[in-house]
């Protein structure tokens, strides 16, 4: 499934008729609109000479003295000079790709792996990789062994990628354990881990386990964004990286756009130091476990053949199909039923995981949810009676 | 002078006692503050839905329709369909260059040459090769040799790049027949033309030429930008190009940052749909032609001895230093004389333009701009009097 095949379904999914269960988009009206409201006037009022001007490419000071303390809730201690402020956490990995990864380059990731991940990596023409991943993480034995194979046939291995917390698809987190066996693997074959955690803060129970980056800041980049915890209309991530590699950073941010929006970035700095935060992200840690119940109940009712691990935070249940259906063909009937999923392909550099789909539970309330998978079991049983009929 | 060398520059020049004549940057306080914050209010309560959202890679549609009545004041037709909107119009270079750009390829600027794509072209190891260029612009005879003397080395030109209106830095507008010229010696040689065009609507008298995208648009990719015409703050430029290229960009764009700033967008559209956008055109004209007759009235009184074209539009006089006196090596005692510009090198690949300096009208009121000159005049006087002294 190409980058512009999901587009399609995603406007397709944008109809008011069909449940999406595709995006991973959060609700704007969980947002404190009035809050963001008033910020946004007043900064244009009292701020035009900072927010509405060119900034500094590595970003807004302000922003990145905010982050920092966003970055320790999800156990990274940093502090604003190691902070690269990106036009979403997309553009950091975007750029990371730039610097570290020619053609023919291997890079490594989970199996299943972030789609826009996949987009960035075939842009710069690598070699992508799926290494062995269970409900615990990504392997370090098939990290290790990955890196020996790329290197034995004469290709470079970059990077290792990994989405350690409510995964984008699989919604499994890494466990501590596997995160420090995980960095010594990558460490000791010397290749840079890539942690992108737009999830951390998001998890049912409890906080976050301790990054990645935590455990070797000299050999992990960790990536985080506002977009699930405050609203992606805004594209405003961050990079946190060793400092040779931050100044490489901003130096290609220079070039790519020559500094992000400084209007955006205001906003977000506003409203980190005007709004209880850590509260706002508490009820949507609620509210997303409403729907994610309200999809799992629905799940094991309708469709108890089906097989997924129930997620512990983040957006999405990555469901195994029943019989072997494939995904991406059942998607056209699922959306001439009124819903909306990403077929598992998506997430794959090679063809598998066409018997999965990726559920998103974040969008739609939870009895929408229910509906949605309703409608989507009842693709799955008028498809298996079908085959049943034809005796396949 | 590199990226970063500018970067301290411009920290420098920030500080308040001193005057900046260094970055191409609009006063915010000429903005329509009252409306851009009510606009930017309102959208948080009513569009949230579609302004703190993920949205189309492209853009969204109704700032693309909007886009397409700017573009036609600058001389270009089009139609939504072939718009991209871009994270500021340098976002849209970048990405053209790594569409199209190869390490080793060659690309032609004039001379001189905006420095931000200079970073660009730099950074996707292009050959930057400067084409001779005069009042009336780059030399079509200058392309045509350049592209058959590149070509004889076995190199590839992938594209030419010029600003054709009021040029940064040199200030130079295009004429109409040299741009047919050009125009059809880059479609004999069959390279593209990307023009970049932040300035057609800051003439000082009379609308703009007909964009040299009117001229063959299946052979220029156009570039339009936010920054100047409102605030560079949001970050919103746009390209429109010919359909085979749009796709490429878009897919292009999707993989830098998934989206623009639907926030950004939907404040830019509501501003052009409701406000009398063309009448603040006219304003902005009115203050800028002040500030640049304050500009050369002063270097005319204090500097009678150096260069410079009188601009028609823009933001910049490009300024022949007297006596063949160096800009970079001034630059420091110029700063501690409360001035700041830009050295001439800053805007070559080469080691050209030593003896120049771009003075930027743009940001500092009259009085200031002029004070400005007065400073830098009494630099140059000291290092005239120091070399007659030591009888150099």
């Amino acid at each position: 499934m190409t980058a512009s095949e999901i587009r399609a379904l995603f406007a397709v999914a944008g109809r008011p008729e069909v449940v999406s269960l595709a995006g991973g988009m959060p609700p704007p009206d969980s947002l404190p609109l009035d809050l963001l409201s008033d910020i946004a006037a007043r900064l244009v009022l009292t701020d035009a000479a900072a927010s509405l001007q060119y900034g500094s490419a590595q970003g807004d000071v302000l922003l990145r003295e905010s982050v920092v303390e966003v970055a320790a809730e999800s156990g990274v201690h940093t502090h604003p000079g190691d902070v690269v402020v990106t036009t979403g956490s997309q553009q950091a990995l975007d750029l990371l790709a730039r610097i570290l990864v020619d053609p023919g380059d291997a890079v490594l990731v989970e199996s299943p792996t972030y789609v826009g991940a996949l987009g960035v990596f075939r842009s710069y023409e690598a070699v992508v990789r799926h290494v062995a991943t269970d409900a615990d993480g990504m392997s370090p034995e098939g990290l290790r062994a990955a890196v020996a194979e790329e290197r034995a046939v004469g290709r470079r291995v970059k990077l290792v990628y990994v989405v350690p917390n409510h995964q984008n698809p699989s919604g499994a987190t890494m466990s501590s354990p596997r995160r420090d066996a995980l960095v010594e693997a990558a460490a000791a074959a010397g290749v840079l881990v890539v942690e992108d955690d737009p999830y951390s803060l998001l998890g049912f129970d409890g906080g976050p386990i301790a990054s990645l980056h935590r455990r070797d800041p000299g050999g992990v980049v960790h990536l985080g964004s506002f977009s699930k915890i405050l609203a992606p209309g805004l594209r405003v991530g961050y990079a946190i990286a060793p400092p040779a590699l931050r100044d490489k950073l901003v130096l290609a941010a220079e070039a790519a756009v020559l500094c992000p929006s400084a209007f955006a970035q205001r906003v977000v700095a506003a409203y980190l130091t005007e709004h209880p935060w850590r509260e706002h992200v508490k009820g949507l840690r609620v509210m997303y476990r409403e729907r994610c119940d309200a999809m799992t109940d629905a799940l094991a009712r309708h469709l108890p053949d089906a097989r997924w691990l129930a997620p512990r935070g983040g957006f999405f249940v990555w469901a195994r199909l029943p019989d072997g259906l494939d995904a991406s063909a059942l998607l056209p009937r699922a959306i001439q039923a009124r819903v909306a999923f990403v077929p598992g392909s998506a997430f794959y550099a090679g063809d598998q995981g066409g018997d999965h789909a990726r559920l998103s539970f974040c969008l739609p309330p939870p009895a929408d949810v229910a509906e949605g998978v309703r409608r989507l079991a009842g693709v799955v049983t008028a498809e298996r009676e079908l085959r049943s009929a034809a005796g396949r």
